[in-house]
């Protein structure tokens, strides 16, 4: 290993000093908390806390990907993302919330479930912590939205998307991800 | 293509009927909006509004990559992560941003500088937006950290960065991207 983590952990550490609720939203949960750095002085440090996600690339036999496209909000417009939602409770089962939003959000159902690792889409200022995983052995079934959400559902080539990854075409940070290492799985 | 972008923006669009700032603090902005769905209804936004930032994977003559070790305050842990810095103004050249972070971060400078595409964390919640670059032809100077930022910098080879995170064993988003991306265009 190229360090120590222990070692490490403890020279960069900042403590807790305090903490202050700022805003208690829906989604969002929003701290103020100073603390204290490693050469003593103070700072604010500004966190969101997430109740945390998951997200899946579907492959099918043919090699064709399950993609949504949906209107994201702080955008201000729609783009192309693999399937994905939050957990409905911090210790939900991570294998059972992205077997539930892919089914509802596709309708598709899957054999095969493979792990392919953790996300944490920005460390500075989130705990957001995502779980994604590979599904494979696809079988189409109704889609099943809630009732205020709308997307639309596509199936596209993964070597297509791993293209349009490396042309800059898809911004989505878990998308890229996935569809990177689903490539390098799949040999692709 | 395999969507009309038009239509579809047209179709899921989110339209905004108020927005309330319910926190502005140093890094984060955050703003309650309700919007009108595609179907009339309303529905809350919580979102973030941050001013941009910048990441770059800097790739030696050797194939090594110039890594940071940070404590990251939201996860309670020290992360590895590629350098990367937040703009200092919304209108900041994104290239002279990087070029500054990686030389105060790592005290390195590069001669060729490639973007190599756009990255969205959290496109649900967040608007940030940044944006990745491979450096290389690199040439080592002098750290200058800012008084109240401490990480430690390493070498790490590529392809040991490659097989970290197909293992699992880096979580950070934009790392991740930039590590599998570098690795395709330069054919590890």
């Amino acid at each position: 290993m190229y360090f120590d983590p222990e070692k490490e952990n403890a020279r960069l550490r900042e403590v807790q000093a305090s903490s202050e609720d700022v805003f208690d939203g829906v989604v969002l949960h929003v701290k103020r908390d100073m603390v204290t750095l490693p050469n003593g002085a103070e700072a604010v440090r500004e966190v969101i806390r997430h109740i945390g996600a998951v997200c899946v690339i579907p492959v099918l036999d043919n090699g064709d990907v399950i993609m949504e496209r949906q209107f994201r909000y702080p955008l201000d417009r729609v783009i192309l993302e693999i399937p994905a939602g939050k957990l409905d409770a911090a210790n939900e089962d991570r294998l059972s919330a992205i077997r539930r939003e892919l089914r509802e959000e596709t309708g598709y159902t899957a054999d095969s479930w493979q792990e392919i690792g953790p996300f944490h889409p920005a460390p500075a200022y989130s705990d957001e912590y995502i779980t994604m995983y590979l599904a494979r052995g696809l079988h189409r079934g109704a889609q099943d939205l809630d009732e205020d959400e709308f997307l639309d559902v596509y199936t596209v080539p993964l070597k297509d998307l791993v293209q349009d990854v490396m042309d800059g075409k898809i911004s989505d940070a878990k998308t890229q991800v996935c569809v990177l290492k689903a490539a390098r799985i799949l040999g692709i």
